[in-house]
């Protein structure tokens, strides 16, 4: 089995009011140095080696992200400390 | 300028019925491997070098992780390809 993670994040050229609302929060709590946050969903997949990269990606793209306002990041990670 | 990521789950002895609805929608498109999905949130920040992990540690588990069925894990990834 592999751990695969797919990362979904709203594109820079697109406002984040969720980003922004808890920038705004960040900074009311009294945290200094704080300059950004975008949200975005994350996935975690447990998945056969026989599933390939090509696969993942197809899944990515169709399933979990709207390209036309997000981008997404697949990762493998079941050497990284996660 | 540093960049950290918050990745934000739920635990894993709660159920995802978001993650299973995922999962059913990739074995009804003829997907075969796939064993599990879960969904949580993705937050990346833009920090000033000077916040430290503590910090970080603090607005994670207050702030973006609801503690009694989520949990969070804390990453810098400045160097990380991401």
């Amino acid at each position: 089995m592999a751990r695969v993670v797919v990362d979904v994040t709203i594109k820079p050229v697109i406002l984040d009011p969720q980003g922004k609302a808890i920038l705004g929060a960040i900074k009311r709590l009294g945290y200094e140095g704080f300059d950004d946050v975008r949200q975005g969903k994350h996935f975690e997949l447990e998945v056969a080696d026989s599933v390939t990269d090509a696969q993942l990606e197809e899944i990515a793209e169709s399933l979990l992200t709207n390209t036309v306002i997000e981008e997404y990041v697949v990762r493998r990670v079941e050497n990284e400390a996660e």
